[in-house]
């Protein structure tokens, strides 16, 4: 998977993955959804996410563990699956790690390109993490932003984003505070690991007309954003059941408005209502923009040398007989 | 997979499979539990079963398509995968359609062997397909029947189940119905596909002191048992939840009494009730018998010519700079 990105180019899958997500969103009704089936642990998270369009079935495997970069892991790891629904045999397995990196940018840029001012030039991005590179990316493919203002407590992780991203030609701004990075944005990403009720942007540095696009709040309990500010802006969503256990409106009740993005982007509901307004993309991660990145690569790698046949499924010579495969060599009871 | 269990033994995978199934039945209190998560279409279902017990987590995909034979595939196919709880990094994927079989019936075999008669000795078998030599291997296994009363719609079915078991030494009796099948039967295994509210055991055939071991019945709208059987009988359970949407006792109300397994097992509620009673093992299959049975075979091949190494998790020189995996590659944009 990762060859295959590196030669492909990241910046190339992510505007493959913005088109397939804007196809496969604006068929939202026709795909079974359910929120994701989480397991817990003191250390972190494990979780599966399906889906199915009827024709195709894929799950999703992914872990969140904020605490594996001390000791040498991934914070997220994951790999998915694509089955045929009308036999149910698996047919595509991809490690998927780098590819929720990319699912995930491109479906905040996206979102943004539907909310954000059409005018929007400079993203404040806050938390220079392993996802942060893939968000400047996309928001340049899709909105053509190139200039970033960056803040994040750890210095090394800042230093690693002007690393990976100044060679690509991005204008790069290190602040020294979430303000100062907020001062001039049009949009300000949140991108942070805490498992925390964390603060990340206080109320009163969010100006009129920002697009906030809210990534790192995305389990129960761990949320970035000063309630105040949803309760003062159009907040959009992707699968309103799961964002409710998961995402920034965890913080207020079942009955809190929220537009789900498909409808914007088919245009039953509307999106941003003038240049002032705050929206924010409540952003959690759904196992349908997994559904559409795993295809897009299974679309691209199946017959390519990136590509390998695995033996996933037992073949025995007469369906019927499963037993015929491990019996033959029974000895005589 | 297959080859594994060939160069093993079934009967001794099984053996070994009612072992693990007994302590980890005995552990159940420290597993997460939830019932499945299925993705139902009209040719069948696709499912994942996720349990942890907090050092591994393990899931099972698997599918359910009755029609699949007719046109060459497998009714089931399974691959199941085990996580290191402390990281969330995938450590073992395997094929689990033959496991399924070897673990479904090692589960049956565990069941009979806490519930029906100790004096049993014949155990008539509706249904012949691809699960029914497990089930009479491993009710040999732990119970030392030998002799089975065989009936299935399917002639070919028949064929294939007496060319696969008489060479293993088994007393095997076709009979042209269910009725003539139970003659004489201690024990009664319906193992039956149709996706169906069927009634493959009428309540007249079922006589005092049988054991049902119901393996069918096992997603909604699924049953094999008249319902007057289940009102006269001790019902037992895997986990009750589960069983309640997909299980035989899917025909009767939420108030309906069960017992769980592994009460019975670790003697915390009665198991039979004297020679008189009729006992049903209402089995619908549960996560946590895959994940005995994946952690069993892991900790066999891994180190072995049967496991090899894939690469499912990205693994950058940095932990935190998952870009740099993709991004050095990358034109200067």
């Amino acid at each position: 998977m990762a060859a295959w990105v590196a030669s492909t180019g990241p910046e190339h899958v992510i505007a493959g993955l913005v088109d397939e997500l804007d196809r496969d969103f604006r068929r939202w009704e026709s795909f079974d959804k359910s929120p994701r089936v989480a397991s817990h642990t003191p250390f972190g998270v494990i979780e599966l996410m399906p889906t199915s369009d009827h024709e195709t079935y894929g799950f999703k495997y992914v872990n969140g563990h904020p605490s594996n970069p001390a000791r040498g892991y991934q914070t997220v790891t994951a790999f998915g699956v694509l089955a045929d629904v009308h036999n149910g045999y698996p047919t595509f397995l991809a490690e998927m790690t780098i590819l929720t990196a990319l699912r995930t940018a491109a479906t905040s840029a996206l979102a943004a390109r539907a909310l954000a001012r059409p005018d929007s030039q400079v993203m404040a991005m806050i938390g220079a993490g392993s996802q942060a590179e893939f968000q400047a990316l996309a928001f340049r493919t899709a909105l053509g932003i190139d200039r970033l203002r960056v803040f994040d407590v750890d210095p090394d992780a800042v230093a690693k984003f002007a690393r990976n991203l100044l060679p690509l030609g991005f204008t790069i701004e290190v602040t020294g505070s979430v303000a100062e990075a907020l001062d001039g944005a049009d949009i300000v990403t949140t991108c942070t690991a805490d498992k925390a009720r964390a603060t990340v942007l206080a109320d009163e540095l969010v100006r009129p007309g920002m697009h906030l696009n809210a990534i790192g709040g995305d389990c129960p309990g761990k949320t970035e954003l000063d309630a105040a500010i949803l309760d003062r802006s159009a907040v959009f969503v992707e699968y309103t059941p799961q964002t409710r256990i998961e995402g920034e409106i965890q913080q207020r009740g079942d009955d809190f408005a929220v537009t789900e993005l498909w409808e914007v982007l088919t245009e039953r509901a509307p999106g941003r209502a003038g240049d002032e307004q705050v929206t924010v993309f409540d952003s959690v991660g759904f196992a349908i923009e997994d559904f559409s990145a795993l295809r897009y690569v299974r679309d691209r790698v199946v017959g390519t040398q990136y590509a390998q046949q695995i033996d996933l499924v037992a073949d025995p010579d007469d369906p019927k007989d499963l037993f015929g495969l491990v019996g033959a060599f029974s000895p005589v009871g």
